[in-house]
């Protein structure tokens, strides 16, 4: 997507460089600014220090880690080590753990000479499939905003919550996507996006937004219901963390709270994912999603710029007072209208779901 | 109610003195300190800067302002200029101009030299009417967490937003006043309280029960669905602005969220007002009730303290990202279990709360 009329994915590579580019994303929303990673020490240093964050992008950046280690030493040994390596970085991203095992499968039966060349080529082949994924996505999450366009012949308004956006896989987004594809095809859209606390990931949204052109408004998390009562939103699509077979979804706390009010005010609601968040497993979400819980410090300490600009926190509350800090939370299924994947729209139903279920 | 075991109103006279003793709400809850004030114009100071603050209490502190003018010059230009001073601090502050009405149709037909003695008796009258309706509101709310007390045989989870406790009534507070209530009397509670962005008055409120010594835990405002989901909330209680004839409830932005959370998990809602909250006149609560839009800086910008425990604030949104900022929301009467008055708890109906209606 777009950052200051320039097209951007978050991650560009340089074979014959020997380097990968990223968008060092410990600073944004107040700086935008690239970093050149020129080996797996740097890669495993941006994904532990969360410069490139999110479960698809963190996959792909540890496959160009493996490529930039098969430069310098295409061994058996060191392939071994940069996959431990880098596997180790976020031991719990589902994601990573895969892109890595694709690239030893890939490049353990080759000769050594070949390792580096299919390395690359691997690495790119997965950053442009996580891409082709989101764009297509995008494409069925846009049909339903065109849709709306088409009966209300005005603006659609579109509530999002956190950040399903461009900047956490390598280009489109999940939930972000079919906006900025309606953005960038003429059909006007308007975004609210919600602040998003504790960790403020709207502003991620909002930056994003901006970047590309798309007209948004940033609003308290509290605002939402209150814009549904008003006829303000017309829809509202978000990312998810898993989504059942049933169609519950799994995302950022109080995500469910926009739910409902959607429902209450007859306002569509759909999450957007690739099929791979579907888990086909789980029975009952919301007693069998463990749900992540967060430090305190989240919800005490907040960042931003100070006076001169600079980076800077404020203590909110003391630490003497006790935060329980959730960081997911389970929308039932009754009330989502619909999941959007690269296969489809479809209902949050578990017959509904089955045409997104691959073939076994 | 308590600070750090000592007990507190709001605001202390000492007619002999030529004084009044306010707490300066503009350093909460980071300090507390107790200013006193000797003049109405040190009154009108308070009221102005917001060191008073709520509906109750600055009527009561503005009553007390004409009692300090009339010990120094009771004549009736010095009473109606003081009137007119304290009338335009907050000029659409309902309970401001009634008690300032209060105060002159008691003193204007007395002679002059008997007036401060009458004002200072008057003031003290209004403050201790003030309290007696929130310790009222108290015991009826306490009625209701005795009987989940009773039923669950356990501490009760009660979550609540915004702020609606002692610091803005001279004492007890109205949401707050019944959890008090039930922990003086040894009823075990423990509050889940919303940050409640963007103000995050929900700080207050935690600042207030760690005084008191109500076992408390702060969360973000997108949690409480979550906690309700897991059968971690016995019973909501908020406060309102104004609540209609048939049980529409106008408060804080965001309460409508927990009302929808706690109907969809079978969980009590309750708000809790004096009488004269409610609005007899409006039909159309969605409609009727205008929505205050404050600054969008309120979002931009977060205070708290520095490193070194200074009051600090943050800019976590650019001054060029669009914001709306709504600061009140309509909880539809469907969704509310009753309303908690000084005269009891009525069903959220035109019927029910026909027993709160002043005879007229």
């Amino acid at each position: 997507m777009k950052v200051d009329g320039q097209h951007y994915r978050t991650l560009r590579a340089e074979p014959a460089a020997n380097r990968v580019h990223i968008i060092d994303q410990t600073l944004l929303p107040h700086a935008f600014e690239m970093r050149a990673l020129d080996s797996p020490e740097a890669v495993a240093e941006a994904i532990v220090s969360m410069r490139v964050r999110g479960a698809p992008l963190i996959g792909v950046t540890a496959a160009f880690g493996v490529a930039l280690a098969m430069n310098r030493d295409a061994s058996d040994a060191c392939l071994l080590e940069t996959r431990d390596r880098l596997r180790a970085t976020r031991p719990t991203a589902v994601n990573l753990a895969w892109a890595l095992e694709r690239m030893m499968q890939a490049l353990a039966p080759l000769p050594v000479p070949r390792r580096a060349a299919a390395a690359w080529d691997l690495a790119q082949a997965i950053a442009d499939e996580d891409a082709a994924i989101n764009e297509a996505i995008g494409r069925n999450g846009l049909a339903l905003l065109e849709a709306e366009h088409f009966l209300k012949k005005r603006p659609i308004n579109v509530l999002t919550h956190c950040n399903a956006g461009w900047i956490v896989t390598v280009d489109w987004g999940t939930a972000l996507a079919p906006l900025y594809m309606a953005h960038d095809r003429g059909i006007p859209v308007h975004v609210w996006v919600d602040e998003t606390r504790p960790r403020n990931q709207g502003l991620l949204t909002a930056w994003e937004l901006a970047g590309h052109g798309v007209p948004h408004t940033l609003v308290a998390d509290n605002a939402g219901g209150h814009l549904m009562q008003q006829g303000l939103v017309d829809l509202c699509i978000v990312g998810a963390d898993r989504v059942t077979r049933r169609g519950d979804v799994c995302n950022k706390i109080g995500t469910y709270l926009k739910a409902l009010a959607a429902h209450d005010n007859g306002v569509p609601f759909y999450a957007a994912v690739p099929t791979p968040t579907i888990d086909w497993e789980i029975d009952d979400a919301i007693e069998g999603i463990p749900i992540e819980e967060r430090s305190g410090d989240e919800v005490r300490i907040v960042r931003g710029l100070d006076a001169s600009g600079r980076p800077a926190s404020v203590t909110i509350a003391r630490a003497s007072t006790k935060v329980v800090n959730p960081a997911f939370d389970v929308t039932p299924a009754k009330y989502v209208t619909g999941i959007v994947t690269e296969k489809g729209v479809h209902p949050a139903t578990e017959a509904g779901l089955a045409a997104a279920r691959p073939a076994s």
